[in-house]
């Protein structure tokens, strides 16, 4: 089977200049790696007509499949569109339908279409018009030169979208791929070596066609089995069998599979026990909130939170005794249990959550150092408590409480 | 005065596959940005000699300076060292002062050195060695083919370190270089056409050597203006000047300039004018105290928030009346209005900032689809409304009220 070669290029003075991070090029690369197609270079080229044609040039070369993001904005340093139809030498036209969808777009949102955006439906003649249903800017897909084309948007979630719509479905119908078969495992509250040591003799046993791959991230360790062959129900079979052999080792730390997160995790538990919850933020100021309120229909458990920002507001609102706050501090274990099972209270809701701490970079004591953050899980009669010592980094502080304590609530759920 | 040219070339299958995402060519672009060095081309390739070659072979045609990071592990698959060598047509040979400082690195931490590990003070004869104090891979640097080369490990901290201690101070050694000025001018508010229609006029008058860019995101533009030139004071004076020309067109927009965020600008004011805020937030969740409070020393003006994710505890917690629930609603913006003022009065604050929306994907209605929201701004006498009709993706409209909230309180505080 012939491997099928992509290369990406992401064009923008500002990727070269360091201004914007391209993310569009890793995510892209991942989805491919995900279907099988090797990807062999990925280029970053400036706004710059020589440099766009050489890249285009050079990419066809060595690919069979070009994918190449940014330059298509309505402003005059906007090049992808101008020298791709330079490159295939084919005039730009009216696409009535881009200029129609281009319309509607701003239409929908009672805003008058300027000029310049009536352009962006003008598209090279020689390519296939691909909607663009969250921008102006429209895809543009090509077969020319004996090579597959396709032009997105920088913008992430524009082009995430093309691809996720368009391009991605195309690739089992245009090439043969080979069978790849992915499988996550989703682990919190072990480290990556740790999690290593504990698994090592399964690892060494794996079979040659089953490949793992630690994909450590804040707070979590994925573990990612990829196996390979020509028949996907047995590398399915493979993979499922070598997943229930480890589990035994690992089970605490387990949280889901494949897509699940640790939110839509915890979604699952509290709608399966019926349970709701309702939150009591200090430190972390209403991020946890934000990340289980990201789950659609987090209405049916999420009855509210508060980020008693002061500790007056820790007595008035959540009902903290004052006398508990002037004896141990408000970051403390007594402060954070009256904090959660005050929250539960003023919104009726069956488990209370909460979090008080020092997210820095300031603040830190010698008794209580940055870092220094308590959290409580109330249910039922229990309140567990769990004191974290974590990082110098505001913002890491803020995301790891975030996972400890939604990992705290799954522990909770675990012991009823 | 030659503009100087540098490439960076990332080396690794595990960048290409989409397993690490590639930070050092984002992090090393900026430096080089910041001392005049034009960035021409980014290069990302695998663990391929053939394809290393190529990418050694097109850099050297492109730049005067090409930076390679990656493949100088001491296991099969790292080919960047030994590619160099054929690549220059010169020997490996063993460097004694590299093979005496790996070794001292493994005695240091009290580890026994492989013979793998000792390979790594063998160099190519023609480069010049570079110490890696932080690491086991040295660093190379050649003069070859009239062009200059570094050879630098793909760790970050490692590469920076070379970069930083080497790298970096011989460039204007090496290169007379070009003085490169950038300044941002950050606008909210306002789409990237409509902005454009707005200073056409001024983009079209600037003069040759000041440059734009349009830089768009999430209800954000921001417009990068970029002066090259042999005299840093002039060109500065040069671009302040031309920001003072477009200033009075695009003034209701502007929040801040450079690295200067929307949460920072907003922090300022409040700060400034010595104003405390609280938030009653519905549909965002708790996403925009979050955004608020990760800005350090954040408490001096932020006095808390509720998020009151149930009609029953905007009555109970912040006080909107029932009457105004069950007649308007709670998306409507007599809700909005109570909540605002409402959430000011429990937290005793100065200002109240409030949202209240469907942000999807489920919950709409004919007359109320997904993505209709209202937001408020309740200061003095005055209570700020506005209606947002936003989009589909509940992530995205969580993201753009937040965003127009913040813009909501920074215009309130333009009214004061």
């Amino acid at each position: 089977m012939k491997v099928v070669r992509a290369e990406i290029i992401a064009i923008g003075d500002e990727l070269l200049y360091g201004q914007i991070m391209d993310t569009n090029s890793h995510w892209i690369s991942q989805e491919l790696d995900l279907r099988g197609v090797k990807v062999v270079r990925k280029t970053t080229v400036g706004d710059d007509r020589k440099d766009i044609l050489a890249a285009f040039s050079a990419a066809e070369s060595r690919a069979d499949l070009v994918l190449i993001t940014g330059g298509l904005g309505p402003t005059q340093d906007d090049l992808t569109k101008p020298l791709m139809a330079e490159y295939f030498d084919c005039p730009i036209e009216e696409n009535p339908e881009a200029v129609e969808a281009v319309t509607e777009f701003f239409k929908k949102r009672g805003r008058e279409i300027t000029p310049l955006n009536i352009l962006q439906g003008h598209l090279p003649a020689c390519c296939t018009y691909v909607p663009n249903e969250v921008g102006t800017a429209p895809g543009m897909w090509f077969e020319q030169h004996d090579t597959y084309w396709m032009s997105m948007p920088g913008v992430p979630h524009e082009m995430k979208k093309l691809m996720q719509d368009f391009v991605l479905p195309k690739l089992p119908v245009l090439f043969e791929l080979p069978i790849i078969v992915h499988r996550m495992i989703k682990t919190v509250g072990i480290g990556e070596s740790w999690l290593a040591d504990l698994i090592r003799d399964w690892e060494n046993a794996l079979p040659k066609n089953i490949r793992l791959a630690y994909l450590p991230s804040l707070g979590h360790v994925k573990l990612r089995l990829t196996g390979f062959g020509t028949n996907k129900a047995e590398i399915t079979e493979a993979i499922a069998q070598q997943i229930s052999l480890v589990l035994p080792t690992i089970n605490e730390y387990v949280y889901g599979y494949d897509t699940e997160t640790l939110e839509t995790a915890i979604a699952k538990l509290l709608t399966t026990k019926k349970k709701t919850v309702a939150l009591a933020e200090s430190c972390t100021g209403g991020y946890i909130s934000h990340l289980m309120t990201s789950i659609p229909g987090s209405s049916s458990y999420f009855q509210g939170s508060v980020v008693p920002y002061h500790n007056q507001f820790k007595s008035e609102i959540i009902g903290v005794k004052e006398t508990t706050l002037e004896k141990f501090g408000a970051v403390s274990e007594e402060t954070v249990k009256e904090m959660a099972t005050g929250v539960r209270s003023l919104f009726r809701s069956d488990i209370g959550l909460a979090s008080s701490g020092i997210a820095g970079p300031d603040g830190g004591t010698e008794s209580k150092p940055v870092g220094t953050i308590w959290i409580a899980c109330a249910m039922g009669d229990q309140v567990e408590t769990k004191k974290l010592q974590l990082t110098q980094d505001r913002l890491l502080n803020i995301q790891l409480t975030a996972v400890a304590v939604l990992n705290l609530l799954r522990i909770c759920f675990s012991k009823i």
